[in-house]
């Protein structure tokens, strides 16, 4: 095998430099990263390479993104067309397989020193198995945290292949250090997300907002909502969910802008659900403004100016506990995620969404939490994958037993 | 898309009974499985579907084993070509996303309960996210163990995606609790593998064993050696490796089976050395027979008759301990794993491994142990299978903390 | 080889019936073929069994087929998500491979004697070329025309992988003759479309009509235009082409249903450019009304009514030639299709469409042309796809010199 | 869609030279394009790209070849594992599929204005197909033979794909023709081995041929024999064909290098078949040596030599009528092919197979025919690759009337 790969070998030769690759399949992935993304890039000692793939490369989620990532003078060494059309469990699963098995080809000719996992969307597990399967050391952003979804199966699995944890948070730290990872390379480092959020200072304006989307003006110098809700890809009841909150939202009676879900599977019926309110009940939706995504700098912006967040995203639960965004969180998408005071949760429930929004409204915004913060988060991470030294085995490291901690 | 699902639905409709989908992807699997199989195939209230790919389709390794299975009556929904040639790091990782896509076709038609996953193999984790995205409950067979290789992670992250764990040993059981899984899901049934052997009474011929394989033949009637080295997948010395072994066991001088490598990536270059070998050192090996497989309870048979198992199998430990069969195991493959004191390690060291087996030459059988074994582990799984109450959205259960341990 | 597939074999046992596979990968195709399809059905010595892969499972096109398939009694074998997004050749050359290679599961397990592979879709070559590597007979429908786009490269080379050939028209079959293929297995047996069209007798209520789609309601009792403009995959401009007909159709300023382009690469930015002008010329459009599809006979229905049909769809051509519409067709799509005098081409250019739409209309409807009809279309293919002797080794069949033609 | 690519575009810039990429996946493609190959590297306005995939990157058939082509200077863009194992029919159709799938990744990225397509393989056919739906230009070498076995098929389709057609005789240049291919791009060069054949001039030592394969040594300045016999994958006895050519070849009784059969549909069976006659059958192979492969020139230095080439190699057929080597050819492989009178043709029966070897032995070589032979293929070829005005959409050129060709 060596001779051959010796042989017909197309690897990129070594320069001495950590070459750390970077696969990116969601915008939503480049926004959070994209402080770590540039200190890598500006590394004396690291070749950054990005991959992309996935919902990233589709022009209806992601054409400005990709703009972005060029303009920020990247290199990108792969731009993989494999998501396979559908919004089904079917599909979700077989794109994350194609994705994988196209990334593999990927990793064989950049020959990284460093795969790096974001998260725990359903195609980075797929390449995380790949990137391990080729005997690289996998470094994974935000494991150990408890959500809903099948997120949380991804989330753990990565963790249980990945080298390297850059986790947000002490009660996530404890559980990864639980599922017997090395503690010598877990890391509680804050979050991307929020360290991005604390550094945005623009302020939106009215024309900016309007610009994008559909529907009706919103004014964001006056009270207004935010929704977000996303499929839960567990579930079989994302379009009856959709629907409640839209009830919701329409008894309110307040301005909204509502982001479009994500490509997810049973996003097909959520965004037809969308899309015949909005054909059906003109007047119901008179208020709302829908838009499928901003620049990040921008979406931040919006939640410090928001009356409250409703709906599922970790946005809410994460940025807004530093920001102090009101956020009412429905559904299990986010269930089990560690969450301070400004969050309240709801069930799939029209009336209990609508009054939980109202007491929202009336606290009004909340203090800064340090909940998902610390100073710093990008530097350190960029400082540990530039120096840390590597590893690919894994052993399971068992935790001292309970009788040896009290001592 | 539930509309879709329910108009172009190819989905098997339902009976009643629970069905249940069970991957066969190596003959090891098959052979270890097959009470647990045959239980499940006579109950009265379960379906059970087997899907063949992978490695035990190939005429190489598996061809009488699919004989076997098809005259065992079973039914069988796909049987798909997948393995990816090449016996090398790439083609292990694209075979695991191409088994695990067409697989995803599979568990979509048949529509499982529950998708039973074995062990540790690469295509194995690929094949449960597969399951773990299409929303079917995982029953996994063999988690928790320490083990060196790819194993090591795979296992592991194979534990985060399953729902109901079978393990086969108490520390076993306590790291997946440890991992977070749910204490009424996980249950240390003992191992599959030491029950078939416990079960095995046949005698093997002189005249059987060398019917199989080419070389010299072997009198199983005298003292004889059995060698099994499998490629370790995350090392780049396997050639070496194989050749120490060989010149440990050149040394030794006695009668030798040797076993094939199985076709993880590294194989090839071990076949080849061992090919090599066997052309061009005649005397050296002329006491040596080469053999790829036989069936499962003639394999037991020769474990139960060996003066020495030498290598890297886990055979070695698990089957062994209950059958008392002196073990020399080689280098990192199997580090880590629960093993009784009828194993001695040593690393790729070939005086090591020759002195080592004139140790366990010397001391001879061990007494049985029961490490591995618990009665009736097939029964177990198959009521518990059964009769379980399934659920698919996993929470990370975190153990009482340490303090209320002792309360 | 054959030991393997006679044990870990899935194929379906033989029943003494010819089985008959049938590819459908686009809603084109089950409207044209339905005639065909029941027939087959319906046959006391066929087994025909439907095949669904590509767009014709998406929601977003193709939802109510899938339900009129199902009613129809038919036996659907496979149902496939392959559709590789992104509208691009990137994902145009990837869906054909995917779709082939998950075919060739089925084809390997439905072990047919026929592939019918219907007209000159890029993945229809993808999956002559796996039944081809199957040694499955294939049957082609509409080869030997010649047209522009890909579609005209797809269609001939599946004329050279296919064994049995039904063609529309005489010049068709004079190009497949000279193309090497066995002249006892060529048949012009008309078109299936336009079998299909003649038999339509239904009327359609403006009711009816605008309940598809959005946009503005059309009086189809009065005179109306009807535009469809596909991709055209060989093309980079597409969307200036369907820029340039929308502003065509502007400067007419009659009642329009304008169908959706399908799925081909391109589609994005054409998809793109009418929701464009749709959002921001609103007075522009206030006469149009877009509609993704309509049943096959509600299709005829509004090709018998239309004043003048506008684009490039091969259904002006062949369905309009019967039925006598005029028809203004743009671009280079249908270049060197046969076409009768009801057709008028021009180029892309908003001045000569509405010019020649004005002559069309000026002209009003022209007698019914028998260019590519012919009586008992599908019952004569029924006939001999149940009763002709199959064969599976092409040879190219030279034609005679040409000197001895005269003789 | 256009400003995606031009976004996320990882595309080659251009450099004003002509890209052309070379899929390259058998060793005998590389063997008889290594002049052409050569040439096209050396020419200042031609970049040429090596792509890798298929058979030629497995270890069993290729490594030296992969050597040797890294030696030559050669870039190689893409190197891509994605042979599918196992063989059969299945194998070889999902073969082709991945093969193209991820050289579709290639071709976008490395942008060639040509592509060539080299022969009739199963696989060039899926590239030819991805390189035709992204509207590469491509060039097609040795169409329009007539042979048996499913080349026949793939050989004309590739034809109908293909924008440059270079043909290595006048009746496969009127076949092009005869398809609908447009005159002013289909050349006559003569055949690439055969060009190859005639300017090989090293002699060959009993050393050098005896230091490949395994079995018995043979004296080549002897009379001797040469065997190669492919499977033929649209046959089902390829057991019992390969059996027959080894009972006549016993039955003759002289020293004979027999060359391993390629890895098409059917090699397993072939394979196993010869293992078994060489374990099992000492005396009668005790005159004959089995060899994968020597390199091309090595291989033509046989050719020479030989007393008579007897299989269904077209190496027979095609440089054995330059090199004047008697040769029997035996089944359906060649059927059709055209051939000199050096050629005899044989069924698949042992005593008509050894009948026509006698013949031959006691007749001797023949003269040299020019039937295949043109001077400076390969030089021909470039200046076309390198001068041509490229175009991509294609169109059915109706050859000129019958009655008009005699004016």
């Amino acid at each position: 095998m060596e001779t051959l790969f010796a042989s017909g070998n197309p690897k990129r030769p070594r320069n001495g430099k950590r070459r750390i690759c970077f696969p990116l399949t969601s915008r939503a992935y480049y926004g959070r990263s994209q402080l770590l993304l540039r200190k890598l890039h500006d590394h004396p000692n690291v070749d950054l390479e990005l991959m992309l793939g996935g919902a990233i490369l589709l022009d209806k989620y992601s054409r400005h993104i990709a703009d972005d990532i060029e303009r920020g003078g990247f290199a990108i060494s792969a731009s993989l067309f494999n998501v396979i059309e559908g919004g089904n469990h079917v599909a979700m699963a077989k794109t994350a397989c194609l994705t994988a098995l196209e990334f593999t080809n990927g990793f064989h000719s950049i020959d990284p020193d460093i795969v790096v996992i974001c998260g725990d969307r359903f195609e980075q597990l797929a390449i995380a198995m790949a990137a391990a399967y080729l005997n690289k050391t996998i470094a994974h952003i935000e494991g150990g945290d408890v959500t809903g979804s099948i997120d949380e199966s991804v989330r753990h699995a990565i963790t249980k292949l990945a080298h390297i944890h850059f986790v947000t948070n002490d009660e996530a730290q404890r559980r990864v250090l639980s599922m017997g990872e090395d503690p010598r390379y877990v890391f509680n480092t804050g979050s991307l997300d929020v360290e991005v959020a604390a550094q945005v200072t623009s302020v939106l304006s009215n024309e900016r907002v309007n610009s994008y989307g559909v529907g009706h003006a919103v004014d964001i110098t006056k009270p207004f909502l935010m929704v977000i809700q996303h499929p839960v890809t567990t579930e079989a009841d994302n379009r009856r969910h959709i629907e409640t909150t839209m009830e919701a939202v329409c008894a309110l009676g307040m301005p909204t802008i509502w982001f479009w879900p994500n490509s997810d599977a049973g996003t097909g019926e959520m965004a037809e659900s969308l899309r015949h309110f909005r054909e059906h009940h003109d007047s119901s939706t008179e208020r709302i403004r829908f838009i499928t995504n901003v620049p990040m700098d921008e979406f931040i912006a919006l939640l410090k100016a928001t009356s409250c967040l409703v709906g599922n995203s970790s946005a809410g639960i994460k940025e807004g506990s530093y920001l102090g965004t009101p956020v009412v969180n429905v559904g299990a998408r986010q269930q089990g995620r560690l969450n301070d005071e400004h969050v309240t949760h709801t069930g799939h429930d029209a009336e209990a969404i609508a009054c939980a929004v109202r007491a929202q409204l009336q606290h009004g915004r909340y203090p800064s939490s340090r909940l998902y913060h610390k100073p710093d988060t990008s530097q350190t991470m960029v400082d540990l994958l530039a120096g840390l030294e590597l590893y690919t085995q894994k052993s399971f490291f068992d935790p001292a037993p309970a009788g040896t901690r009290t001592s």
